[in-house]
């Protein structure tokens, strides 16, 4: 059984290699660009990408060309924790979005990144980088700064030894700014992000807590760059513990 | 070549049958649970699973139980075409959930069944056996029912001469009554469906048009079961209305 286990490990390999060949940009592809994009034989992109649509991970368009299969979605989205914790979240953003205009979202830590399970976004609303299952560096965004402020020492040191790119002129990029401001999101309870990720934009995050205090999420909102959002805070705030509340189930009553 | 494909194939399939075991009710396996379920011998689906843990497909728990990985959901969810029609559709969903309260729902065509791509749910709502990635017949619910009333002949003949199972005593379960509805849905614009997914709910479905007017997608109401809902629909019939309209662009002015 030992000799065919690295033919087993590459088709897997390679298949997430196809997978990873789609992006929001690009969510259709012809196989020869699979195949560049993959570094795969165009022989074999065509006949993995054959069994692929044949499970329904990948489906064909008329054209021939390829896109992700519904049942690739329905998959990852069926069991997925992170759907539990998105739905349990969903009333209360919504709530949010309601006030706040704009962009609502909701992120987790993945890693050294955060990585967003939704975002509420109103017509015509600020500029905002962020994506449903879209990541962003934790030192760049308000979801990022919460996460990595509550997220313990290990991982901040990690962030602090690292790079730390800039996005925009107002970009956090020394370890010394980090530190102070991630003691600033502990102190306060909110992250304050004006530009951080694109000019025109001001990010704001707080921590939802869930068992026994844990920071589990970062609920944030995108707005205009204006100090005289502030208000927004409070209401993050409270979408932040009902979202908390309903997590880790009602009090117990006496 | 040709004597390697069975190999190939089978990792895959087996890589889906481990992904199927996971339901909504147990997003959290071990790998004994995931042999019995998916019929694979227990090495097998340890390897397997430690090769999908690897890449992120799957993931491990403190007490290494198994649950889908958070990059599971990023690939589908990153380039999904169905995320496109989902964010397209959102801010509508939000409107139409605001005043309808309870659930509002985006649904579209998969095979012979309709698959939700949104749920929005008011805390206390009314009882609704749909999930986002959730499945259900065509013929038993209203979004169904308008995507089969538009879904062309071959599939409507295929769903008449198939079985109807009852989920209530108020299913449509003759092919001679669900063609009466269909052509009722056609005629009327909308789907009404008081008691045949639960006695106590109200189905309320009408149809997303797109592109040369082709049906797309279906937006729903789940309400309690009581006839004087019928402002429903209008509310419904607006929302379908700005999702087409967004998905087509806007018309050239002069």
């Amino acid at each position: 059984m030992a000799t065919s286990a690295p033919t087993r490990d590459s088709v897997l390999t390679r298949a997430v290699r196809i997978f990873d060949t789609f992006t929001p940009d690009d969510p259709v592809l012809t196989v020869s660009e699979i195949a560049r994009r993959s570094g795969l034989h165009l022989a074999t992109a065509s006949r993995l990408v054959a069994e692929l649509v044949e499970h329904g991970l990948l489906a064909r368009d008329d054209d021939r060309r390829v896109r992700m299969g519904v049942r690739m979605w329905e998959l990852a989205l069926r069991a997925s924790p992170a759907l539990t914790l998105r739905d349990t979240a969903m009333p209360f953003l919504e709530d949010a979005h309601y006030v706040v205009k704009h962009h609502v979202q909701l992120g987790v830590l993945d890693g050294t990144e955060v990585i967003f399970l939704e975002r509420l976004s109103a017509p015509g609303a600020v500029i905002n980088y962020t994506r449903i299952a879209g990541r962003l560096p934790l030192h760049v965004s308000s979801s990022g700064l919460v996460l990595l402020a509550f997220g313990g020492p290990a991982l901040q040191e990690h962030v602090l030894s690292g790079p730390l790119p800039a996005y925009t002129d107002n970009t956090i990029t020394t370890p010394a700014r980090l530190r102070a401001e991630l003691a600033e999101v502990r102190k306060q309870g909110f992250a304050w992000c004006p530009g951080y990720v694109h000019p025109d934009a001001l990010g704001i995050a707080v921590p939802v807590r869930g068992a026994r205090g844990a920071v589990v999420a970062a609920v944030s909102a995108i707005v205009p760059n204006h100090p005289d959002n502030r208000a927004v805070i409070g209401v993050l705030t409270a979408a932040a513990r009902g979202i908390g509340r309903s997590l880790t189930g009602p009090p117990l009553t006496h």
